[in-house]
């Protein structure tokens, strides 16, 4: 229902005996960054193999024969979310190489923003590409760096890329995990009881399959896990810390811990902050829309003393609606996806309490399926700031078309949504209530698509960005300069 | 996770353009009930098609030709929970029989327990079954019943079941719905603006597909729905009010009201008295098991003035989980179903709040997910009373065997799930929780499997059962003589 | 490319430990009779068994776990061609019935023509239908009869039934097999090494398992087969031999024979008698429409003495042709199932032998295609005489509409397909050039649809066939009275 | 059934407005080289679109979407063989490349002998690779040229190679054709009415779309088809005419002209020149193996006047045999794909000609067979010479291992395969068969494997070869080495 969509989750173990099925359950639980497609690639020491699909990954490995031949003591996994247009099989990943020399498995979550120049110079000297994966590019650089040793090549390639990443390569020996210099995308490190190390986008991954967190990889590192354990590099010493902020909004899973912060602790602070600074005094009840603001919801209720309710309920299960004719048909389809609860909000003054707004059709469904139901009063609260600019990291909102707050003022959006009232958190409440204490702008939060402050630059969509600002966004920038001052 | 099966969810539509859109809006909202296999009859007031497979109902019409194909102005759909060895394709309804003289589709949701000796004696007399189904019953009684009209046919033939029972029935210009003497399963009535009568298991899929409420279908009623309008007659006098009281402890959607009463609101009632029955004045947090114990959990925690918290989350993905051959991977495959918050339950004594315990085996996994987690107590507390009795009306627990409480004390069940403490809610809890006021043995309610009072009677399976009662069943049966003697 | 379809093979197998796996060999060698359904029932002496689906076999038992489950001793199997419109997964067999008293596998090939009558008889005495197919006839007959052993109530049934047919049964401990009382259609049995006891179709299903041929089953007989070998019984003594002629013109394998006589070597000699009766003495070359008519090719040619040459090539690999909106397109499609060979035909003056004309479209565009490859004459010769009556007894020409020879004289049929000539195998050059020699009319082959003699009557379809006969029909009715007298 | 396999069928058009319909038909013709996947790559004159699949034509297009999608007037496709262990859909052609100045499409047919060796440099120098596929090699040669434009780049890329092949490539305005220096594998090229050119392996698709045929692509040509018409430009000098002898004796279609001469009539001369290098004064009948062979057979009773009969029947459709524990069921299956027609060859002395040998166990098969059908003798004639040597120019016999006559005397051949007498044409005969009168070796024919005279040369086939040799190979090369001394 969001158009927010995360660009992928990786998952890697090494020295376990079940390392495909480990790898398998890991994914399970990072699912929810990417349902598009799924991989795994497997190596038993001496040769790898793998295995990728279109599809949820239990699609992908609906025949467990596919599963149970990735046979080996090591692995790297990948569930995909497609951007339109590229959601081919050749965009799969891990991607696996098979060298005169050496074979490679290979995957990434992340936006690399120098992608098209680097592709351009690859091709314009001969490289030939097969996909529109970023993934790929690193393959190349790697391949033709003038370094001595794989490890070396690789630190070579990374420093040329720019952008929000993680990547995961696994050859015969080792596992190697990267983070961009700016850790924007995560990657947490665990170990089991016996002794394997695991590689995660979230630590949600390492709890499920029983490890113990071990350490973040931190921006600008390159972890090497082999026989003799693990090492970490830095690649770069241009390093940063700004860890995306909606990560911790929307796209985590509660039970993750990021930077030490556990994801749903952050959000019901965030739900505790909205509360204070904007109350709902005369309202009946507060509700949380499932299942990303529940959290938030939660904490606003605990703050503000109005009772928690359960409003709106989520259909568990995933509805195709074909051709909808009329305007009768397309409305059922939202009520496909969600229901109000009639005994639970008819009659009463309802805080509906949600994570975020990105084009405001969504939240406008919402508001009007409360109002059928019998609703009072909705009155609309968001635990974080308005979406006002896009995002080039890893996140799909790079259009600013699509942010109807880049196009309309807080009251403007209200109308549309058709809230009685409507309260954004501030910049400075969602830092404070993800308490994260970073010695970096913003406390160590990368907070791109609230201020338009892009730490790790724009590159290639620079000229892009710059010809399509609007009157919204070129007001906050500069009403903004003295603000974050201190930040940039 | 939890063993407990709904038998089917039915839904029909009268004098509606998109009747088979509609029916498949109004089953999505009903797949709860049944999620291995769906199918649609419609009518054009001339032929009757249908499309049934195995399956979720967005498989079975992945292809939206399948659906669009279903023409007329009214239909009836069924989502089916198989029971195990019978889910072929033959079981999957509504059947749709087309005879010399007329056509008609057929479905139900709900268990005879008569079917045995009438199948028998239907097949001795020349009768011929293509299934399983309890469905083809009642199509063979009507066919050989000697009166005149097919409404009076119909009649007769409701007249010769026993047991828990709905029925939709389809012809060329009839929709047609039942309910049996008990109305130990739902049926309700909605009408949209626009004219159009539905019949649906759940006032959910009225909301769905925005109609508005009318009225139950009550225990003996046959509705008659045609260009006329609506009919409802009783088809036998002999009626006792019945309500299945685990509609309103786990089957039902939140969303749904039964008998006028909302579903959430009556569970988070049986938490609120639950708070009160079994107190935990030093725990820390109160958590639910999602999804179905949330609303209890916060009635628990509000009643209790302890917070409520997200200590579990669960995976919005199904995973198939392969061979297991280790107790490592076994394990494993429980959390890929539900992860405990380490961030929220680490250090605390939590208060885990659960519907029903069935076979105490994921009681147990959760107490153990939470402990792993660092959860330093768990008291766990069941919104229900002990499952001590099997159920024949429609919802799959019929053997003895699987029900933890008719073998073990409470004090084992705690033992066995290793809690710190465990409590239930008493059976008159659950009664004032629920609130329904019907003048009949228990409110109105149905409480077999929790008081072993079978209001329908047993016939084909009393032997069976009386020679297979436990210690446990046998001393509940003998201590509540007195304290449930009213209510017989 | 023919508009002739089969309705159906059968193949049983009794006393076999891999019961099943032979009824797929033995299924498999049938496919030519029925590619649209296929499925096979086993018994294992206690249990019943089966699966069945839409497709080619390979199709429906492509998961070799379908095959091995169907565990037991003794089966029997169905191919299945599917009149258009009844191609539902209910009408694929064997039909399986578990009844209270025993479990019944049954599964039959051709067509009742008292159907329709019997069905509604049923219906009116409450029987209930799920399918379209002649096969739940019979059963029903069997569960309502008033015999007392099983075998008394087939017998009793099959009395009852007009028609072509062949009947396969299987219960726990028997095998049946039923024959018409004209032997219309085919039925054999034979006997492996190991003492297996095989029916089947055609003999090259005999063949292909490794049997011995034993005897046909012959008009009106019963085969009962079990652990006391082989009984055979009449369940009616009001029989007269009539084999289908059109299985030994199209039908039949031609490594099968059909009353002692092979196929192949009958239709060689129907081609060196047409040879005699329509000559070409100014021909070139003598070439066949594969696959079904190079027998009768080669007989012409070393009747005439012109070179025998391959004129045709038939692509071995079905091709799906979707819309196909220009005439270009077309004629392309017709391309992609038969290619002239213009090395052998340019500049020739060609005999291309054809087995029969059913429409004229097919044999219009081949003579179109020699012609393009260079033929400069073709000169049409079918080894059949004309088909100008339908067939209701298994053969799939039920309407008079669709045959060419009932609407055209020879002449105009020739001008049709653009044939420089035209010539059709006599009746008598039929019967002599098969070679049967029964003491019956026409030598004991059914000719109905070349001369209108329908030894089995017509009941439910005879109205609408006498009101809808052409001018041509009337006439060859009328001319042939004498010709024919003895026949008749 | 027999152990050869063509690597590859290719076709393309130009300035057809259903350029993929009219691919799709011509590879439908072509499926005979390749059934193991197959893709359409298309240009609409600015985008080039593409599908490729796994399975067989008709599979791989089976949703009409995926060919009506590829729009545009110009398109390529290809059927692929998939060599053992290479089978993913990675190596599925044609290959789609999207570069940022231009987009191609490439597939091919053949094998080269110097691949290991380029794709190991090519990688040293940072390429880096899909797929095993050839079709790779050229791309990255095309990429890496120095040469200005893209023509000459493709010339320059053509040089390299060494082997057997035909390339097709398609960019947005262009479509490419290439023939190795050798002509070692075909390539026609035709023009439909409405003048759109084709190009196709062999004559027969172009007969199918209904094209004229112009011209054969000749040894070391490139033919540049686009708005101005085509032309032919060799890129090499080097060339000498080596037409592969296997096409005529099994591989093309007997409606296909290779080098102006039709394969059925090739055939048939063989057969006819076998009758009198290896006549059977005392036989009976003659028959051919289908379906390959029956040209020849019938050459050979023509020559003989012996009576040519139908004494083996393919079964037309596909059967998958499963675990075939027994010896029995193992059989079986041999009969599931041949029958032999017992009222054809019971009593008789049969010759039995086949197009050729390789393992011999499918002819002991064969022999075995007609025998249990009660044939007295089976004479086994074989119209090509004995298959002694490798092939390695695109034919799937690239191991001495399987070839029988590389390691057993004719004498020992016959008796593995049981026949009673077993004669081989000579390799003159062949040549004079076939026809073919270039002024080259051989008369211009490839005869490499059964002479061991590899026109091409072998390089990284050429150490393991020699290595390899068997007795009865290096005698032949020694005593042949006078016979065929002006050959080489």
């Amino acid at each position: 229902m969001k158009q927010l969509n995360e660009e992928c989750g990786v998952f890697g173990i090494y020295n376990h005996n079940d390392a495909s099925n480990i790898t398998y359950f890991g994914l399970h639980s990072l699912q929810h960054r990417g349902q598009e497609g799924a991989g795994i690639v497997s190596s038993d020491g001496n040769k790898l193999r793998g295995h990728r699909d279109l599809g949820l990954l239990a699609e992908v490995f609906s025949n467990k024969e596919k599963l149970n031949n990735l046979i080996g003591n090591s692995a790297i996994g990948h569930v995909r979310y497609a951007t339109s247009g590229s959601n081919s099989i050749q965009n799969i990943q891990p991607f696996l190489f098979h060298f005169y020399d050496m074979s490679v498995g290979i995957c990434h979550n992340g936006n690399l923003i120098n992608a098209k120049t680097l592709r351009k110079n690859l091709e314009q000297d001969g490289a030939i590409f097969h996909s529109t994966s970023d993934t790929e590019v690193l393959i190349h650089l790697i391949r033709r760096s003038k370094e001595t040793t794989f490890k070396e090549k690789i630190k070579d390639g990374l420093r040329q890329l720019r952008g929000g990443f993680t990547y995961l390569l696994l050859d015969k020996e080792n596992l190697y995990g990267a983070v961009d210099p700016n850790s924007l995308r995560p990657l947490v490190m665990g170990r089991t009881k016996i002794g394997a190390y695991v590689l995660a986008s979230e630590t949600c991954a390492i709890d499920v399959v029983g490890a113990e967190f071990v350490r973040n990889i931190k921006a600008g590192e390159l972890v090497i896990i082999n026989k003799d354990g693990y090492t970490i590099e830095k690649y770069t010493e241009n390093t940063l810390v700004a860890i995306e902020a909606m990560e911790f909004v929307y796209f985590a899973r509660p039970d993750s811990d990021i930077a030490g912060i556990n994801v749903h602790t952050a959000r019901k602070n965030t739900g505790k902050i909205l509360a204070k600074e904007c109350p709902t005094p005369n309202a009946d009840i507060v509700i949380g829309v499932p299942n990303s603001s529940l959290s938030a919801a939660s904490g606003y209720a605990e703050a503000s003393g109005l009772p928690y309710e359960m409003g709106l309920i989520k259909n568990q299960y995933v509805a195709r609606t074909f051709i909808q004719p009329t305007q009768e048909l397309r409305e059922q389809g939202v009520r496909m996806k969600l229901s109000a609860v009639k005994g639970v909000v008819s009659g009463k003054s309802v805080v509906m309490v949600d994570d975020s707004i990105v084009r405001g059709t969504t939240s406008g469904r919402i508001v009007q399926l409360l109002k059928e139901a019998g609703a009072r009063e909705v009155h609309v609260r968001i635990a974080s700031p308005r979406l006002i600019f896009p995002s080039f990291y890893g996140i799909d909102i790079s259009t600013t078309e699509e942010l109807i707050a880049a196009h309309k003022t807080i009251d403007e959006i209200r109308e549309y949504i058709n809230a009685d009232s409507l309260g954004f958190l501030s910049e400075e409440g969602l830092i404070e209530g993800i308490g994260v204490k970073f010695d970096a702008p913003y406390n160590g939060l990368c907070m791109d698509c609230f201020t338009g402050d892009y730490v790790a630059g724009l590159y290639d969509y620079e000229e892009d960005y710059k010809n399509n600002l609007t009157e919204i966004q070129k007001q906050y920038l500069e009403e903004n300069q003295k603000r974050f001052k201190k930040e940039r």
